[in-house]
C-alpha cells in the first residue's frame, strides 16, 4: 500500500494504519519523508511530557491521566520511550510481559517505541512520529519517557509542558540534576505523597523553583491510588492554555524546527555508507577526520 | 589574536593558548571552523571515556588514573562534563569549590565544560574539542563524563575506550539501563570493592557481559585507596591495542563523522534567527512546520 492511501486510513481513525505510518517513520521507509513532507500540521493539537527518574511511578502516573483525559471525552495518543514501561511489553528488557487496560479502549492509542542505538534516550525519530499524530484525531498527546537524570533535557522543545515526577526519596538524585530539571519542567510532581517525608520534599522543591524564579506548580498525588489527579490536569490545562499567550509558543517551535532541520539534512547520509567511505578513505591516502568531512559534505 | 597564532602557540604546549582555544570552539567564535580544519588529526592518541552513576566514584578514580599515566611519563588531557566533578570548581552546582592537584602539574592539563542547555548530557561541541586536543601535545584523552543512566551512551563513538564505574550498590539502577550499558561499555570497573557485596556484584557484571556475548574485562577497585588501577591501566592498554586490530577503528570514526557532519551542516542556522523567522512566518501565513523546514533548508 503507498504512503497516500496509508495516511488517507490514518486520517479516518484506522488504528493499524496509524501504526504503521509510524513504522514507516521509525524504520526510515521509503515514502516517510513524502508523508511527512504533506502534513498540514497547523494543528492545535497539545503534547504532554511525563519524565522523571526510574521508579518514581510515571507509567502508572500516565496510567491516571489517560483515565482523566478519557473520562473527558479526549482521544488520547501515547507515546512510551520508557524500556520498564508497563506499556512496553518486554520489548527491550524481555523480562516482563504486562498489559495495561488502554490498548483495547477505542479513543486511546498506544506505541512503545524501541530506542534502538541510543537505549534509553529518545527514539532519533520521536519529533517526526509526534508531528504525525498531531495530523492524526486525537485530541492529546502524551510522551512517556525515562529521565535518569540526563536524557529528559532534550525532551524540553519535544512537549508542550513537560510533568517532572519525583518521590520523596529522589532527594539525592536530584542534587546533581537540580539545574536541568529546573530548565525542562513546567510542572512538578511529588508521587508517593503519602510517605511520611513527602511534605518536606514538597518545601523542597517548592523552595529550588521559588530560587530559580521559575515558580512551577508542585503537585502532590499518589498515583497508585488515583489521588491528585484532577489537581495535576488542572494545572497542565493552566500551564497549556499559558504558553499562546507567551513567547513559548514560537520557542517551542523553533526547537522542534532546529532538531527536524537536523535530521532533514542528514537524510542523505547513511552510517552504513559513511563506515565504507571512510575505511576506503584511511586505507588510500593520509587521513584527516576534518578534511574528510569537508570534501564528503560537499561533495554530497 | 588569530586562531593562527593561537594554534601556534598551543601547538607549543602553551597552556593558555590551548584553553583559549577550546573556548573559541566552545563558543562557536569567529575561526573556530577553520582552526577545526587545519588540524591534521590523523594522529593517534587514545580517547578514554570514563561514566557512571553519580556516586559511583568516577572522579577519584579519574584521579588515580591521571597518576598511573603521569608516572609512565605521558602527557595527559582531561575533559570534565561532571557538574559534580571535583574539577569542576562548582561551576554549576555553585556549593562547592574543590581543586585538583593536577591542575598545576607540567604535564597535566584539566578543563571542565559546562553543558549549557542540555545539563547532564554532553557538551555540543564535545566531539570538535576531542578532536582539537588530539591534535595537540598531549599522549592520552580522558573525558570524564556523569552518566545516571542515559547520555552516557553518546560518549560510545567519542571515546576509543570506554570505562563504565559501578559500585556493588548500583544493583537497583543498572536493571533499567542494561542493554545501554551493554553497548557502551568496553571494561567495567566496580569500585568500592571493599565491600561486603562486592563480590556478588562483580559476578552479577561478569555474568552480564557474557550472556551479552561480550565478555568485557570486569575490574576491582577501591579508587579512594588507590587499589586496582593498575589492573584497570593494563585492561585499559589491552582494549586500546585491539582496536586497530578489529573494524571497531573505522566504526569509531564513522560515528564521529556523522556527528561533525551534523554540526558542520547546522553552523549556518542559529536557534535565534530561527525563532525571529518562526514568528513572522506563523503571523504572516497558514502555518506547516514541515513545509517551513522545506523552504529553510531550500531557501540556504
Amino acid at each position: 500500500m503507498s504512503w497516500q492511501s496509508l495516511l488517507e486510513l490514518a486520517k479516518a481513525n484506522d488504528t493499524r494504519s496509524i501504526a504503521r505510518c509510524i513504522s514507516l517513520i521509525e524504520n526510515d521507509e521509503p515514502g516517510y519523508r513524502d508523508l511527512l513532507m504533506s502534513l498540514a500540521n497547523s494543528s492545535t493539537q497539545n503534547v504532554i511530557g511525563i519524565t522523571g527518574p526510574p521508579g518514581a511511578g510515571k507509567s502508572t502516573l500516565t496510567d491516571g491521566l489517560i483515565g482523566q483525559f478519557v473520562e473527558k471525552g479526549m482521544r488520547v495518543a501515547i507515546l512510551c520511550i520508557d524500556p520498564s514501561s508497563p506499556f512496553n511489553m518486554g520489548a527491550l528488557l524481555g523480562d516482563r510481559i504486562r498489559m495495561s487496560a488502554w490498548y483495547t479502549h477505542p479513543r486511546v492509542f498506544i506505541r512503545s517505541l524501541a530506542t534502538r542505538g541510543s537505549l534509553g534516550g529518545l527514539h532519533p525519530r520521536i519529533l517526526e512520529i509526534t508531528e504525525f499524530l498531531k495530523s492524526m484525531p486525537f485530541d492529546l498527546i502524551i510522551i512517556e519517557t525515562v529521565g535518569v537524570g540526563q536524557s529528559e533535557i532534550e525532551i524540553a522543545g519535544l512537549a508542550d509542558t513537560t510533568v517532572v515526577v519525583l518521590v520523596p526519596e529522589s532527594g539525592d538524585e536530584i542534587q546533581t540534576m537540580k539545574a536541568g530539571l529546573m530548565e525542562i519542567a513546567d510542572i512538578f510532581v511529588v508521587n508517593k505523597s503519602d510517605r511520611p517525608e513527602a511534605d518536606q520534599f514538597t518545601r523542597y522543591i517548592e523552595a529550588m523553583t521559588h530560587s530559580a524564579g521559575k515558580n512551577c506548580p508542585v503537585i502532590k498525588t499518589v498515583a497508585s491510588e488515583r489521588k491528585g489527579l484532577e489537581e495535576l490536569v488542572a494545572a497542565i490545562e493552566k500551564d497549556l492554555s499559558e504558553i499562546s499567550a507567551t513567547d513559548r509558543k514560537f520557542w517551542l517551535l523553533a526547537e522542534r524546527a532546529y532538531h527536524l532541520i537536523r535530521n532533514y539534512r542528514m537524510n542523505d547520509i547513511s552510517k552504513s555508507t559513511l563506515r565504507k567511505d571512510i575505511e576506503q578513505a584511511v586505507k588510500s591516502r593520509d587521513f584527516s577526520l576534518y578534511s574528510f568531512i569537508e570534501n564528503y559534505v560537499n561533495g554530497k
